[in-house]
């Protein structure tokens, strides 16, 4: 069995507006120092099943998890 | 000038209803060995600014990145 972590993140370029409230809401509160920050998901699940983990999580973000129109994704397999 | 990443996660025990729903959509996509997802949020951004950077993102989590009754974090600097 093993335990399959995807990241999904907007690709560069579009606009994240989670990212930019969280960097504001740092500044107001004093820090600074905050810049370009993105907000992103993180799916984890555990996967016991025929196939190579990694092929079949790419096939799960491709038809589920991401919309690859505008978000990326990376995969780890723990 | 680092770059901070922090994952929050709903506390084991807390409903994750996204976690459930993705978990659900998977196994009616044919992934009948998916379980046990969780799903949880990634927040990246540069920092630059004086003070140790694991310590002011930990006030960070603690006053504005999470909430810590009923989720938590993890800190990554790269």
């Amino acid at each position: 069995m093993a335990r399959i972590k995807v990241h999904v993140f907007l690709k560069p370029g579009v606009l994240d507006v989670q990212g930019k409230a969280v960097e504001g809401a740092l500044q107001g509160l004093g820090w600074s120092g905050v810049s370009d920050a993105r907000v992103g998901k993180l799916i984890e699940f555990d996967f016991d099943g025929e196939g190579d983990p990694a092929a079949e999580a790419k096939t799960m973000c491709e038809q589920l998890l991401a919309n690859t129109v505008i978000e990326s994704y990376r995969i780890e397999i723990a």
